[in-house]
Parts: structure tokens; sequence; C-alpha cells
């Protein structure tokens, strides 16, 4: 749809601390497809949608927060995150999404809601834009459009 | 993209209280669309998708169970709910959602995290197949696409 | 045994919500009987027992009020209700039981104690002259007997 | 006082669940006064005051939600409401009260916070004008001044 | 109604600490039957209905639980149980009443719901089949039915 | 109205702590009436409606109960109290309020359910005749009422 | 003092878990006394203010129920308890207390509220006549004395 | 039993809010002694028992406090006191019984543990060296007993 | 590898409620030895380590505290406890643990950790030397090591 | 640092209950310090650098209420509070403190989060524009350059 | 025992933060053995038991994440883990033990049930096989032998 | 003043997560200065002081422990630490402070206690030897000058 082949805007796909294990264990609960099969989809759907997308993944909490900071230094203007296991505890991290002015998205793969009790309530929630949580690796791919969605408005 | 048009499937669009007042009041939270506006551009978006979606709104917290087991009736193969107000209070709601097979998705306009801590749990959505939270009403057209999504991978 | 064939005893059956959809899905919590299979059967049972029964059910929470005054107004000596999710959230259908001055019995067809934590606590169960938990759709023909027990101890 | 006949400002006077029993039972702590002598003694006291008063009551918590919105649409400039066992449990009289722009006034006939733990918190307080608690039906009286006075402000 | 006498199911009806004292004070939470009367009457029952009632009352928590495992060792195939003040404390009469495979009815005299705060929560009910609360003496009379009803089933 | 004017009825207007900074800062709260035009107006107030009011001002909780005291030994029979801070902590004002016969009215000047949670709720209001709260100072004037009224119903 | 020998009135001091260990252990939180000296002192001082002290010490929480129960039988008149650790458990024991017709007095030897946490609460206290903690054993002497000035109040 | 005239030890009984009215109302909870008939007759018994008691009661709770710290520049060896409402909410208090050397005393008149839930925990309890609760006045006769114990045991 | 002859420490495995009936039931949570087999492998496993264990099983709280006195009677040297269902409740065997000066190890056969959620917390466990959990009928040998271990220690 | 002789600052410090008592006891806690040698200290080091410190103690809420008000009244232009046990319970003081316009300073002397529980919370803090905590009493005079550092910043 | 030398299991040491400083201070909690000795002494007991232990030691949570799936790349068969002060808060660590398939133990050197409120909870624990707790540094040699009997089961 | 040239105290300044962002955004709480600004303003001030000041900066806990741990092996005698977010999280970062023999002290820019309930509570404070909270960046220059204090009392 859009073409400007001369400027293109940049995203951040950010997985948390297990999400390279994604593809590898528990299916039932997080599918089949690996991390670098959904960086690889989330890339493309972002050409098709006119967007470059960056991929990141750690299991070090204050590598997500350097990681952010990096893609604010670069002009990165839409962040996709799954916090992973973080979600729950890091006031940081909070701190982080809502210190720069980036819009982020909260993506769960699961139902967190229908899953044991500690992981009901998301810290970072009320720093993020918005959050999609429940459809799978599908769940990014909408994070994405919504990003586009956010940024238009704008 | 689907052109059976001897078969579309039926989804419906569910809103409970105080949607009928969208684009009435406290625009800052919910914008300017009103409720009619966002139901013929959710139908709209449907027949693209190449789907049918009804819409209705209550007040009534049982008047929203009494449609839902209509939905099954009619053979309705998914559900967007707009829970409003009851979405923290209503077990009634959460035990007829996960009665009915019907695929349901949870939308809420506004990020419920960043308000009122009373606000921040939902009692619906371990039933809910997911949630999509923040985006205002383009979360709508969000939700219809995953719900799509969904019925593709059954 | 009670013969007085000039004057009966009123008893209402009240369902709340989901419990119109008895007896069609999980049939592991809440067996195949359907609601109308149920009402019938209990009406069979009141007959044999000497006692009218009336039965309603709503998925709605003022419906429910005004038929439990309604009974009031008929003169109805007891009531049977199975409040159904609302049980744990309604402080209305609480008052209004403990305000009309007929015995209500308190039934729910599943072992609630062994089900999700917040289906442990009832609101309604302080009103209520007793409660019968767990013994199927069986336990609103106890519930017709204690009825009975309480009304001949009067 | 206000001999306007010309004009004349609309005010609700809107009961919840279980007023329609007020002066049937428990009159040790509702008082003997009928709901509807209640209801012609406020329209009376309004006539006096300048003020046209409407009455409703509904047990049903939709239904309440649906005539604040009908007196929002029919120029009604003011809003007593005992909202009787919704007060203490519905977000979704909370979200009307707070989206239309009419000052509501809580009313409560007895002193809820002498009674169960559970009926002293009110989740609706928040988004009223301000509540009147324990003066028996007197207290719909002061309401009414009270709403007559905070219009007078405006 | 079953007259095999050369088989007959057997039942242990066990009362729990202070039940000794059953009918000797406090006659209007507990009635004024006494204990020997109700297992008197309680056995009387049991032979209408075909079935052989043991009883036994003990204040000891642990003597409970031996007679639970004695009970399993001699076959009985169906317990009542009021567990007086352990109800609300002993996990170890929970992990009894779940780890033998006989069927558990608990029973309480009084409606613990209308009382204590502290009396409102049953540790073992989770453990049980069902419970019949607050219908008096009359409720361990229901327990029997429901007892037999549910061998019945199996 | 009334004129006997050799006898007065006496009424205490107590004020709590801060309260003597009224008038002075934060009025977006308060208003803009100092505590001394506020008690004039109480004053005058009571003597169109044939009571005598006296007023008191204390930042020392001991000193609002001697003063409570001092009332009920001068033969005061109505109290008018706006605790201020000690409202939400003082167990030590809510036993003195309870010992004495005179019937006592809380007011609070905002609405203090829409603001900060531990203004929410009144250790007093138990032991007070009922509760006045958010109609500014115009509350001290509805309170003056509704003591009026009660001691009428006695 | 009391010479009637021909009638004396009989206490019962309970001892409850650990406290057959009394004076062995941990002098710095029960003193050097062993439990046979404290009952041979209380037998003592109870001859000498002409009531007759029977002793019991139990570790089983229905023991000390059972005695209780034996001790109503007995026409004891008053019993001093010190119901060691089942004191923050046991509602077995308030029971029992709270059913039989004679005064109880609760006795601590250490001050329990400058230990840890769990041994603030007493589960027992509301069922007694009142409490005695914190004085070591001197606090028994204590206790007969409360007990003699309490049956002579009746 | 003391005559060593030469020498007397000096307590101080100390009441706090409330005590002042103590034999006017609420005589069911508090008996119909006044508070200057029970001061003189601790004086009474502390001639008796060798001890010079001076007394005091205060509505303030800083003048307790300051009341606190003259009795230990005085050299008084003993205190009892009665916090009234302050029991359960002053840490200033306590702070105060903590840091002068003086055994303290703690009396509660009533049985608090038997009262309001707000009145079961005493925030001074840890800094004192025992309690005697639920004795009526005589109670200020056993601390007595117990400071003289205490003393001599040092 | 110990052969001293004339002297072996005396060591004792004390299991709580319902371990009587290991190995009959739950064998995916419990495994499938009996108690018996489960007493002779470890008098076995003590054997061949040089110390002669004791064994006691009793579903009675205080008889595992009467054991636990007469085990420190008998010299007793170090102690196995796994405490059941007491684990969760008993504050008198925690008493009882910490007054005697024999080292204490607390066993658990299956993972309390991934069970529910009552199960979570021991009382008992401050008292203890240490814990194992979750080893299945491993961990009391592992136990019986560590136990020696500690004795070399001292 | 600042000469302007015939113009200087007023500033207050405020010391709340038990304070008179500073350096008499607790030395650990407190140290040696009596509380006329601290405020003669911070007096000097007002001089030294250009403000003039009045310094005041109280042991009464209020009375540490109406010296805030005075203080205002009498142009003073920042204030040292070390609020005591208040600190945790008033909000009394933490309404007067938000009410003035002046810059407050809470110190403490000791590390309250390294003490009891119930010290860790200050409800006063939210009021005033920082803390000093743990510093012993050169917390006092960090203060006083912090109010100086805030005066100049404005 | 085991000497099947062309094949080895591997286990794997894991040590959370600040256990780089072990034996360095606070001797008291964690005795005076440095954590390379510890290692050593692990590897060595390895060894005897015919496995081979690597060990590592991180401050960092996300390190000890990637190195738990360095371990399941690398084959090895059994981790041995002490999460220090992550095992109170870290969901991530949790995640990652519940993911890969081996079989996970949990060691804390010192009694963590016996220290401060926030040590007595594990996050880790319901996702390992069990947990070692209290036996200081010797509890690391009764994981290894655990984890060898739970491989052998296998 | 310090001019001792041959001989230098070495200090810590340590910064938490998003420090690295200070001064570039949200300037209304954290003001203008950036992180490295700060750094050499302490720096030259330390400087002044006598003292040599090192800074560091990390997003990761565990390199800030590893950093802590440095320090120590460094021989610097105080640390200053703002742990930004993991303030409120980190037990690993408190049981890090308290190992290490160093005075440690927390300052927070801006006052923790004006903002969200979450930020409330520190997790390090009890370790530390003091807070200062709330007074920009210049808390800083008063933590310097506290340590300065601390170390001139050792």
């Amino acid at each position: 749809m859009i073409e400007e082949v001369w400027y293109m805007q940049k995203f951040l796909l950010l997985n948390g601390p297990n999400l390279n294990f994604l593809g590898k264990r528990e299916p039932e609960i997080y599918g089949t497809t690996t991390l670098s099969e959904l960086e690889e989809s989330i890339i493309k759907v972002g050409q098709q949608l006119g967007v470059e997308v960056e991929c990141f993944q750690s299991n070090v909490e204050g590598e997500i927060i350097n990681r952010i900071y990096k893609a604010y230094e670069d002009g990165v203007e839409g962040i996709i995150i799954n916090p992973g296991g973080y979600t729950h505890t890091s006031i940081a991290i909070h701190d982080c999404v809502s210190s720069v002015l980036i819009p982020v998205i909260e993506v769960h793969i699961s139902n967190i809601h229908a899953r044991e009790e500690f992981r009901h309530k998301s810290i970072i929630s009320s720093a993020t834009a918005g959050q999609i949580i429940g459809f799978g690796i599908y769940g990014y791919e909408l994070a994405l459009q919504a990003l586009i969605n956010i940024l238009k408005g704008e």
C-alpha cells in the first residue's frame, strides 16, 4: 500500500525472557513456530505494510531497557514488546517504556488471564499504548497493524 | 478475499453498558465516533472480509447473556464483546461466555490499565479467546481480523 | 401423603443466569438434564408431596428480584433458588431474599467449593434458610423436602 | 419561592432494587412510608420549591442506566438516586453517572455505616456530587434542596 | 424400598467437636435434640431406607481421621460428617476425606453463613461430595437420602 | 417558624483539624468562605429555624472530645461535626459520639469519595445519626435542618 | 477467709500444649517453675481463698475439650485456661468455652503481643470472660482472684 | 502488709479518652462506678498494699504522653494505663511507654475481643509488661497487685 | 561405617496425619510404598549408617507432641518429621519443636509448592533445622544423612 | 555566605511526640544528644547559613498543627519536622502540611525502614517536599541545607 | 559405584546473586566455605558418584536463564540451583525452569523460613523437582544424590 | 578543606535503570540535568570535600551488584545509590548492600511517596544507612555530606 521507498518507518520487535525457546517446548501454550520464524514472518509482513522491523530478544531485563533506549536514539517510531516473565515484575521496564515517547504495544501469545494467578497482572501495561493478548503469534501481526494505525492518527 | 456468496460466517458485535453513549461524552477517553457509526463501520469491514456482522448493545447484564445464547441458536461463529462496566463484576457473563462454544474476543476502547484501579481486572478475560485493549475503536477492527484468524485455525 | 385438595402450598423454583443452558453444555459439571426436564420433574415431585411448584428462569438479576416480589404477592410459601453467577455478586438479591418473609433455600448443582476460588463465597447464603450444594439436580428435590420440613416446623 | 410558571426545572428521583418494597417490611430500618407515598411527597415538595420531579424505580441495573440516559435526553437537570444494593457493586451505574453531565445526589435511607461491612463502601459515590445518608426518607427532601442549591451555584 | 436383607450398605455418621453437647445448650442455634436422640433417629431412618448407620462422635481431630480410615477398612460406603469447629481449620481431615474413595457429605445444623465471619469458610468442602447447611438436624436425614442417591448413580 | 422565645434548643457546630484554615487555601476543594463566616452564617440560619448554635473549632483530638462532653453537660440537643482528618483515624471521637446520647451529624465539605483512598472510610460514621457529604458549606445548613427533623421525630 | 467447710467451689486449671515442658527450657520466656510446681502453688493459693482447684494438662486439643465438658458435668464453677499454641487456631475450643456456662479466664505467661506476629491474635478470647497476659506464672494467681470476683458478682 | 512509712512506692493510674464518662452511660459495657469512685477505690487499695497511687485522666493523646514523662521525672515506679480508644491507634503512646523504664500495665474494663473488630488489636500492648482485660473495674485492682509483684521480682 | 556397638545414636521418624494410608491411594502423588515398608527401609538405612531409628505415626496432633517429648526424655538425638496436614496449621507442634533442643528435619514426599495454595506455607519450618521437599520417600533417606551431618558438626 | 543582615529567612524546627526525651534513653537508636542540645546546634548552624531557626516540640498532635499555622502567620519560609509516632498515623498533620504553602522537610533520626513494620510507612511524606532518614541528628543539618537549596530554586 | 567411563551424566551447579561472596561475610548465616571451594568440593563428590558437574555463578538474572538454556543445548541431565535473591521474585527463571525438561533441584544454604518474611516464599519452587533447605553447603551434596536418584527412577 | 593529597577516600556513585535518560525526558519529575552533568558535578563537589567519586550507571540489576562487589574489592569506603525501578523489587541488591560492609546511602530524585502507590515501598532501604528523597539532584550532594559524616563517626 505504502510505496515511499525513500523513507520507511522503523519499528522494533522486542521479545523478553524465554521467548528464545519459542516453538521448542510447551506447544499447547505457545505453538510450534520458533522465534526466528516469528521474526522473519513479522519482518515480511512489515515490508508489505511499508515498515522496517528490527528484531531483538534477550533474557536480561536491563538489556531490554538498553535496547529500548537504543531504539529511541535510532529514531524507531514504534515498539512491539512481549516482556515474558518480566511483564509481572519489572518496574524498570515500565519506567523505560513511559520515559521514551515511542508508542509501545504489549503482546502476549497465550491468554495470560486463563493461566496462573501470578500472570494476570501486568506492571507494564499502564505505560503502553495497548495490549493484544491470547491470539498466538498472530497477535504480533495485529500489533503491527495497530502501531501503524496509531502513527497515522498522530 | 472470500467469495462464497452462498455462505457467509455470521459474527456478533456486542457492546455493554454505557456504550450507547459512545462519542457523546468524554471524547478524551472514548473518541468522537458514535455507537451507530462504529457499528456501521464494523459491518462494512466485515463485508470486505466476507463475514456478516450483527450488532447489539444493552445496558442490562442479563440481556447481554440472552443475546449470546440467541447467537448460539442462530449459528453465530464468533463474538466481539466490549462488556463495559460488567467487565469487572460479571461472573454471569463469564459463565455464559465459557459455556457457549463460540470464540469470544474482549475489546476495550481505552487502556483500562492506565485508569482507575477497579478497571484493571477483568472477570471475563479467562473465558475469552483473547483481549485487545487500548486502541480506540480501531480495536474492534483488529478483533474482527483476530476472529477470522482463529476460525481459520480450527 | 397430603390430601387436602382444596388447599395446596405454592412454591417457586427460581433459576438464575445460564441455567437456561442446563444439559446443553459442560455435562461433566452440570449433567445432561435440560432446564425444562428439571422443572417438570420438580413439579411432579411437588405434586407427590402435595405442593404446587411454579418455575421461572431469568438471566436478568432484576427480573429475579421482581419474580420474588411477585411470589410474595401471590402467597408463595417457599422458594428454591439457584442464583447461578449472581450467587457471588448480588447484594440486591440478598436484600430481596432477606426482606420477604418467605423461607428461601439456595441450591447449587455442582460443588462450588471444588471449583474456582471466585465461586466459593455466596453473598446470598446469609439471607437464606439453608443451602444444598453439590448433589446435581437431585439437590432441587432435597430442597423441596427441606422446604416442606421447614414449613411444618412453623 | 420560585414562580416562573412558564419554565420549570425537571428532576428525576430514581430508586433502585428492593425500594419497591419500602414500608412493607423491616420498618425498624426503613420506616413505614411506602414508595408511592415517598414519591408523592417528594413531587409535592418539588412543586413547592418550583421543580418538577419525575419518579422511577427498578430492580434491574440496566434499566436504571437506561433511565438516566433518558433523563439526559429529556433535559433533566438533576438526579436523586438511591441505588439500593447496586450501590456497592455497580461500576456500570458509576460510569453512567459520571458520563452524563447532570449533577447526581446519592441518598441512603439508613446509616449504611452502622450496618453490615459490605454496605460501607459505595462504588457510585465518587461519581456523584454528594451523599446524604441516614436521615430516613427525609434525606430525599434534603437532597432536593441540595440539588437546587448546586444548580443555583452554576 | 430396598429389601435385600442378606446385604446392607453401611454408612457412617460422624460428628465432630462439641456435638456431644447437642441439645444441652444454645437451643436457639442447635435445637433441643441431644446427640444420642439424633443418632437413634438417623439409625432408624437408615433402617427404613435399607442402610445400616454406624455413629461416632469425637472432640479429637485425629480420632475423626482414625475413624474414617476404620470405616474404609470396614467397607463403609458413605459418610455423613459434621466436622464442627474443625470445618474451618482442618487440612488433615480434608486430606483424609480426599484420600479415601468413599463419598462424604458435610452437614451443618445451623446456617454457618449467617453467623460469625470465621465460620463462613470450610476447609473440608472441596473434598466432599456436597454440603447440606442450615436445616437443623433434619439436614442429617437429607444427607442420608443424598448419599443413597449418589451411590445409586455409580 | 418557631417563635417560643422563652425556650430555645441549643446545637453545637464542631469543626476539627485544619478547618481554621477554611477559605484561605485550596479554594477548588473547600471554597472561599472562611471559618468565621461559616459559623456566623450557620448561627444566623439557626436563629431563623429557632435554634441557638454554639461554635467550636480545634485541631486537638482530645479537645473535640472534651467539647462534646461539655455540650452534654450544657444540655445541647444536637451536634454537627466535621471531624476533618480525624474522620479516618479517631476511635476516641467515635467512642465519645456513641457514648453521649445527643444525635450527631457528620458533615464533609468536599466529596471525600472522589479524593484519595485514605479519605474514603470514616471511623466515626457508624456512631453518628447520618452523614452529609460533598455539598460545600451548604452541607452544614442541610445538617441543621436534618437535626431539627430528627429531634421533631423523637 | 471463707470457712464453709461443708461446701467448696471447684475450679479447673487447664494447661494446653507444651506447658508440660514448663520450666525445663526457654526460661527467659517462661521462667523456671515447672508445671507441677505451678499446679501445687495454685492449689495452695486456692485453698487459702477457699476454692478447690483441679489441674489438668494435655497436648491434645480434643482432650482439652473433653476435660471442659467433664468439668461442666462435675459442677466446676470456674476455669482458668492457658491454651498454649491452640490459642491462635482452635475454633473447637472457642466453641466449647462458649457453650458451657462456666466463666473461663485465659492466661498467657509471656506477653504474646511482644513476640511473633502469629501469637498476637487469640481465637478463644471472644468466648472467655477475660484475659491476663504477660505476668509470668503469677498471672494464674491473678486469674484465681478474678474468677472469685466474677462469681461473687453473680 | 508493708509498713515502711518513711518510704512508699509511687504508682500512676492513667485513664485515657472517654473514661471521664465512666459510669454515666453504657453500664452494660462499663458498669456504674464513676471515674472518681474508681480512682478513690484504687487509691485506698493502694494504701492497703503500701503504695501511693496518683490518678490522671485525659482525652488528649499528647497529655497522656506528657503525664507519663512527668511520672518518670517524679520517680513513679509503676503505671496502670487504660488507653481507651488510643489503644488501637497510638504509636506515640507506644513509643512513650517503651522509652521510659517504668513497668506499665494495660487494663481494659470490657473484653475488647468480644466487641467490634477494630477493638481487637492493641498498638500499645507490645510495649507494656502485661495486659488485664475484661474484669470490669476490678481489673485495675488486679493490675495493682501485678505491678507490686513485678517490682518485687526486680 | 560406624562400628561402636556399645553406643548408637537414636533417631525418631515421625509421620503425621494420613501417612498411615501411604501407598494405598493417590500413588501419582505419594508413590506405592506403604508406611511400614518406608519405616523398615529407613530403619535399615539407619543401621547401615550406624543409627537406631524408632518410628511413630499418629493422626492426632497432640500425640505427635507427646511423642516428641518422650523422645526428648529417651535421649533421642535427631528427629525426622513429616507433619502431613498439620504442617500448615500447627503452632502447637511448632512450639514443641522449638522447645526441645533436638535437631528436627521436615520432610515432604511431594513438592508442596506445586500443589494447592494452602499447602505452600509451613508453620513448622521456622523451628526446624531444615526441609527436604519433593523427592518422594527417598527424601527420608536424605534427611537421615542430613541429621548425621548436623550432629557431626556439633 | 548570605550577608543580608537587615533581612533573615525564618525557619521552624518542629519535633513531635517523645522527642522531648531525646538523649535520655535508647541511645543505640537515637544517640546521646538531648533535644535542647539539638535545637541549639541547629540554631547555630542556621545562623552560619544566614537563617533564623525557631524551635518547638510537642507531644500533642493538634498543637503541632497549631504551631504550623502560627508559622504560616509569622511568615516562616521553611519547616523541618520530625513527626515522631504521628508520622505513621496523622492524616490531620498531613492535611495541615499540604494546606500551608511552606516547604516542609521530614526528618527521621533512625532508619525507620530497618525497624518495626509499622514504622515503614509515613502518612505525611506525600505532603512534604522530601525526607531525610537514618543519619542521626546530623539529618536535621542536612535538612537545613536542603531547605535553603529549595528556597534558592524558587 | 558407576564405572561406565565412556559415558558420564553432566550436571550443572548454578549459583545466583551474591553467592560469589560466599564465605567472605556473614559466616553465621552462610558459613566460611568460599564459592570456589564449594564448587570444587561438589565437582569432586560428583566424580565419586560418576557424574560430571559444571559450575556457574552470576548476579544477572538473565545470564542464569541463558546458562540454563545452554545446559539444555549441551545435554545436561540435571541442575542444582541456588537462585539467591531471585528465588523470591523471578517469574522469568521459574518459566525457564519449567520450560526445559531437565530436573532442577533448588538449594538454600540457610533455613529461609527462619529469616525475614520476604524470604519465605519461593517463586521458583513450583517448577522444580524438589527443594533442600537449611543444611549449609552440605545441602548441595544432598541435592547431587537426589538428582542421581531422580534420574535412576526415570 | 581536607588537603591530605597522599590519601583520599574513594566513594562510588551508582545510578540504576533509566537514569541514563536523566534530563532528556519528564523534566517536571527529574529536572533537566543530564546524567553526565550530574556525575561531573558530584565528582567536583567530592574533590572540594576531599573524596574521590567514581561513577557508574547500569540498567542491568546484576551489573549493579557486580559493581558493588568491585567497589568492595577496590577499597571504596562509601556508596551513594539511586536504584531506580529496582528500588521496589530487588532483594538481590538488598542482599548485596547488606553483605558488603560499606555504608550505602539511598537517593531518590523525586518524592516517591507523592507518586504511584508501587513506588512507596523500598526493598533496599532496610539495608542502607539512610535515605534522602525528593530534593532533585541536590540530594546526591546531601548524600555525599552524609557519607563523610558517617565515616567521621566511625
